[in-house]
C-alpha cells in the first residue's frame, strides 16, 4: 500500500528523488489562496501590542511588512516551490485580547499555472515570527499555532474551504 | 499603564519608530537556543512520509536542508534580526503517527552579542511549510501548531525553558 | 482634506494597512521606464574614474554591473513592489567633468501589469551608490543627487515626461 | 598624473582588476556612520504622507522597515563591499513641509575591520525609493537628492564630518 | 576582424557597455534545456556516497535540492540573466564509481522569450559544488569538469545538440 | 567498510541525517584558499573575448563582479556551509589562447573558524558560468572543467597543495 501513496507524492519522481513538478501543459488560470495563523501571547505582550498599534510601536506594521515581503521569496525558501509573478498580497493582523492571541491572514492572487498556497502559508508564518521577535523580550512563552490554509479558489483541482 | 508596557518593546526607539537594536556594548558569549513545533497530517500524508523516509521521496531529508538553509537567512526575514554567524544548526524531524503529527526541532548555537531564538523558530517554521508543500496534493488540511522556544542558554537574560 | 489624500495612498487599504496593490484586473502592456540620477565627486575621484574607465581600474563597468544585478532585485528592496519579468535593462553611465559629475541613465522594459519606474529608479542608485564605494578612499564629500523618472511609457495612467 | 590617481583606487589591483579590499591586518575597531538623503515631494504627497503618519497608511513605517533591511543586505548590492555583521541600525524619516521634502538619516554601527559607511547610504537610498513607491501614484516628480556620508568615527582613516 | 566578432556579444552595446539584452520583441515559446557535468572523487569518496544514498547520510538528496534551489536563483547570479518563472527543473546524479566520478544531469523547462541554458548549467554547478563541500573532509582533490550544454530545444536559434 | 567511511561524511549526524557541522570548539585562525578551473572556448569566442578586454564589451570584467558577489553568497547557495564574513577576495581571469581555455582563480581569505575553499570555488564557477552566459550565442559548446582546490591554508587540518 506504501506503494501507491508515494505515487501522489508529486514533487518526487518514479525513483524517488525530489523535482520541481512540471507545470508545463497546466493552464494559466486565475487563482486565490487564504491562509490563516495565529500567535498566542501573554496578556503584558498584547497590552504592548495594543499600546504600539494606536500610539507608537508598531508591531503589527512591522510584521505585516516582513509578511508581504517574504511572500514574494517563498520561491528561494520553499525548495521546490515554483516562482510566481503574485498580482497582489495582503496580510491583516488582529489583536483578540479576549482569546489571548493575534490572528494573521495573508491572501495572495495570482494568474498562473500553480497555485499560490505557500506563498500565503509563508506570509502569515513570517509575519506572526516577527511579532515573536519584537515581543520577545516580554515574552518568551508565546507560540505560533494553527497555520493552515482557510481557502483556495482556481486550478484544476477545485476550490478547497478548510 | 500601556505606557510602560511599551516601554518594554526594545524594538522601537523613544520616538515609536522600529528600530534594530544596539548591541554595542553586549558581551559575545555562547549561545544556543531550541525551537519546536509540528504539523499535523491525515493518516495518508503520514503514510506517504514514512514510506519515502524508508524507501524513497525523502520528504523530511527535503524539509530538514530548506530548514537549515533558512536559519541561515533568518535576518532576511525578519526585519529587526541581527545577522548572526552561527556555529552550528541542525533540524531533527520525527514522525509521531500514533498522534497524527511530525514534529521538528531545532537547535542552533553562535558565540554572539544576540541569541538565536529567531534563527530556530525560523528553522522550524519553513522546515514545515516544506513539508505541506510537498504533502499538499494528498492532504490540505494539514495544521502547523504548536511553535515555541523550548529552551534558551547564554546572554544576559539567563537560561530559559519552556 | 487629509481623508481624502490618504484615499490616494495607494498602497493602503481602508484600514490603513500596506498592501500590495492588486493588479488582477489590469492589462498586460509593453512598458518603459527611464530614470536618471548623479553622483557629484571632487576632481581627483573624477579623475581616477576616468583613468579607469580608459585604461585600468574600471569603475563604471562595476557600476553598471551592480546597477543591473539591482534592478533584477528591486522587488526584493522595495515592500509593496510586484515582482516583475523584465525584457531588458540598460544603465548608462557618463562623466561630465565640467560641471563634477557621472550621470546614470537606466533604461528598463517589461511586459506587464505594472510599470517599471521602481525598476530603473533602482537601478540608478545602485549603481551610482557603487560608484561611491569605489571612490571613497579619494572622496568621502561625493553626493548622490537629482534621481527622478525622465519619463514612462505603457500603461493605463498614460506617458509621463519629467 | 592619472597614474598615481587609479592607485588610490583601492578596489582594484595594479592590473586593474576589481577586487574585494584585504582587510587581514585591520584591527577590529568600533565604528559609527551617519548618511542622510532626502525626497522632494508635491504639497499633495507630503500631505498624504503627513496624514497617514498620524493616522492610517503609514509611509514612513513601511520605509524605515525597508531601509533596515537593506542595510543588512548591502553587500549583496554593492559588489566590493565586505559583509558585516553590525551592532545595530536607525532611521529616522523627518517631514519638512515647509521646505517640501522628507529627509531620512540612517545611523549604523559595527565593530569590525571595515566601516558602514556603505551600509549607512543604502539604508538612505532605500527608504527614499520605498516613500518613491508608496507615493507615486500621486506624484511622479519627486526627486531624491542630497544624498551624502554625515559622518563617520572609527578606523584608521580618522573621524570624518561633512 | 576583432571588430566584427565583437558585435556578436549581444550582452554589450555598441559602445562595449554590458546589457541586459532585449527580447520586447522575442516571441514566447516552450523551450527545453538540459546541462551535465561531473566531479570526480576518490575511491573513498565515493564509497562514502554510495553507502549514504543508500542507507543513511544522504549526499547527493542535499545536493540535488541545493541545485534545485540554485537554478531558480540564476538570475541573481549571473549579471546580465533575465529573471525566468519556470515550468520545472530536475536533476539526476548518477555515481559511476568504475570511472570514479558522480555525474550530474540538469533538465530545465519553460515558456518564455529567452532560454534556459544558464539555469541548466548553474544547477548542475550547484549540485556539483555540494557534492564537495559535503565529501571535502574525506577528499580534496576532487576535480569538478565537462560542465556544459548537452541540448537544448525551442528559441528562434533552433535545437541544439552537443 | 561502508560504515566506517559515512563516519567520515562529517555533514551528517549519527542518524545519517544533514547538519550544519558545530564548530562551537574550534580555533579562529587565519585562513587562505585557492581555487581554479576554466572555460573551453572556440576561437571564435576567444577572440571576441580578448577583443573586448582590449577594446569594449569586458567579459572577463563582469564575470569577475559576478563571481565576487557569489563568493559572498556562497552560504544562501551551499546548503552546509557556514555563513563568513571575509577578509579580501580576488578573481583572475587569463585568456590562454594557445590552449583554447580561459583560466579563472579565485583567492578568499578570512579569519574564522572555518576555511574558505566552498567560497573559492565558487567564485570560480559563477565566474566562469558568466564568461559562458556572455559568450553563448558565438558558441554554445564551450566546456566548463577543472574546477579544484588549489590550495589552502590555516586551520587545523593543515596546509594543502593540490
Amino acid at each position: 500500500m506504501a506503494e501507491e501513496q508515494v505515487q501522489k507524492l508529486t514533487h518526487f519522481d518514479e525513483a524517488g528523488d525530489a523535482i520541481m513538478v512540471d507545470v508545463s501543459d497546466k493552464q494559466v488560470t486565475e487563482r486565490r489562496a487564504e491562509a490563516v495563523g495565529r500567535i498566542r501571547v501573554s496578556p503584558e505582550a498584547m497590552e504592548a501590542v495594543m499600546a504600539g498599534t494606536v500610539k507608537k510601536g508598531d508591531v503589527l506594521g512591522v510584521a505585516r511588512v516582513a509578511g508581504i515581503m517574504a511572500v514574494k521569496r517563498t520561491a528561494e525558501l520553499i525548495p521546490l516551490c515554483h516562482l510566481l509573478p503574485l498580482d497582489s498580497c495582503r496580510i491583516d493582523l488582529k489583536e483578540v485580547p479576549e482569546k489571548g492571541y493575534i490572528e494573521a491572514t495573508c491572501v495572495v492572487r495570482n494568474h498562473g499555472k500553480t497555485g499560490v498556497e505557500m506563498e500565503a502559508l509563508t506570509g502569515v508564518s513570517v509575519a506572526l515570527l516577527t511579532i515573536y521577535d519584537m515581543c520577545k523580550a516580554i515574552d518568551k512563552r508565546m507560540v505560533i499555532e494553527e497555520i493552515h490554509l482557510a481557502e483556495k479558489t482556481g486550478g484544476k483541482s477545485g476550490d478547497f474551504h478548510f
